[in-house]
């Protein structure tokens, strides 16, 4: 970044909270958006992080989210945990299904949340740490709108379908992953086009079905899948369970529902939760040990783990208690905040 | 095939038993081994199927498995299995503890099944494939031993690490896949090497953690993931989730337990079941058409779903009532059945 601006954690979510509010966003839905933006500024996820706060005004202009909607929580005795956010944000239907999934999760040994209509714009790796924070393993699913191919396929059935997961350590930062099945992010592609470049191989293909790697060819036509075709089985697996499964639309569907507005998809979500000490029969410490073991073996081979350079940026912006955001972005969010 | 035998599933059956019993494993054993190898051998699965015989020889031969280990199934009133197999085979572990993850599964909409201290040998796409024709969703996960490095990394820490699941849909073979996180199978290396050709690019290093395209060094060196980095994490998970988290071995430890003795690794296995009644709140039919539109999206644009060849297989020798297998694999295995 060229020109930064230093924000305090208040001051990233004193003009979130301005900018969601002046766009229509409810008290309680522009507050759990706020902590969501703030958590991804602390580690430095720009991507996830104040940028987002445009695709909220967006979903917003888009005319169907609804800003004031209350979520609400089925009742169950079974390990599931069902939350219709009422096609609101889902950051507060998460919030308010949250403390029962974790309860759950500790009466069964695993359970799931499925939030049920509702926008989706942020990162998942916040929601499975809030569960490695308890001491719970954690996998989170979404669909998204079906810009990526099937392996083999010419065109959009799959969204970019992300999977986050995150395993507690005892006093160390969770093991975390969160990435999209796609080869690329949306988001990278259009850097690309902005800059003139072409893109790599093996990452998209144009309307024909044909690769390509001009970035507005791949606009118009789609996105591949990591890891060829077990890439795309794995992002078939998550339409299946973050779509079906729990009665929600398939990336196919929501890219109907949106016919074409901009902002934030409108699906479903699901988290699965695990409790270590039910699945070891009472033997975390020993079980710890043995994942910390396996850790050291990667990095004492010069390797990473996922998430380490976000770790990085939350230890070094906590202690001295601000963020740095590009200038630009600065500029152009507080203008956003002072529209009405 | 260049030459093949016709055998009948009876007889696929009884050249196993007489294998596996003449080796030294009980009827039990040999019973619950003989059904997974026919079940492979049906959809002409050949890498997993009457070929493992060896592996299942060579297993005993170690001198590590108990061939008459009864398994013990712990009782409990959460959503977990776990299921002891004492040393033995995993396949009699799984078959007992299968009806009690089912009713699991259907009391609190979803469930796991954690197998211990088991040898493993076989194809996870059998085992998932029980849950969906109960009209269960299920994912399976196991590691094996460390010959894959992780991304950025110049040794093997991680195993093959597959990852199988399977979607029930009416009246239709599932939607299942069943893949290695490795980005090669180790026994397709050996193809190579016996071949004398070269490995493609990217599947693996050499013992100085080099890219290499030579068979011998690979077999000296790691194998990498697919997919790169998400292959890596995904890798990770799949350690974790099918190691510590069931408190059992990761890789690193079953490869330290073996020795260098061959056979079949030591582990654990872990399987996840999932209630689409519970889950989509009763509204199965709706969302199985929605999960149907999908596939056919998929298969419309000349992509194929995982397995088809595999059910095309199963349909085609069911019909017949035979299966074919490689003549000299025939033979070899009619010879191990006579020695005691």
């Amino acid at each position: 970044m060229s020109e930064t601006v230093k924000l305090t954690l208040d001051e990233v979510r004193a003009l979130s909270l301005e900018v969601l509010t002046n766009s229509g966003f409810g008290a309680n839905h522009a507050a759990a958006i706020a902590d969501m933006l703030t958590t991804c500024q602390i580690d430095d996820c720009q991507s996830h992080g104040l940028f987002r706060l445009f695709m909220c005004v967006q979903t917003m202009q888009a005319g169907k989210i609804d800003g004031h909607a209350a979520p609400v929580v089925t009742p169950s005795d079974n390990a599931i945990v069902r939350v219709d956010a009422q096609g609101g944000m889902s950051l507060l239907a998460f919030q308010e299904a949250l403390p029962v999934l974790i309860e759950k999760t500790r009466a069964h040994g695993i359970a799931a949340m499925a939030i049920n209509r509702c926008f989706h714009f942020s990162a998942l790796w916040p929601e499975v740490e809030r569960l490695s924070a308890a001491g719970l393993a954690a996998m989170a699913m979404v669909p998204s709108h079906s810009w990526v191919a099937p392996a083999g396929g010419t065109r959009g059935s799959l969204g970019t379908n992300p999977l986050a997961f995150s395993w507690p350590r005892r006093g160390k930062d969770p093991f975390t992953f969160d990435f999209a099945t796609s080869a690329f992010a949306r988001g990278e592609i259009e850097l690309y086009h902005r800059a003139g470049k072409p893109l790599p191989e093996g990452v998209a293909i144009d309307r024909d079905g044909n690769p390509t790697t001009d970035p507005q060819a791949a606009l118009d036509g789609a996105m591949l899948t990591f890891g060829g075709y077990k890439g795309s089985a794995l992002s078939i697996m998550i339409e299946l369970l973050a779509g079906p499964l729990i009665d929600d639309l398939t990336s196919l569907e929501s890219m109907e529902f949106a016919a074409g507005a901009g902002g934030a998809p409108y699906h479903g979500e699901v988290i699965l939760a695990f409790d270590p000490e039910q699945f070891s029969g009472g033997r975390v410490v020993e079980n710890d040990a043995r994942a910390e073991r396996l850790f050291s073996d990667i990095i004492d081979q010069g390797a990473r783990l996922p998430s380490q350079r976000r770790f990085a940026a939350r230890a070094r912006n906590t202690a001295r208690g601000y963020v740095e955001i590009a200038k630009p972005l600065h500029d152009d969010l507080r203008a956003l905040g002072k529209q009405g």
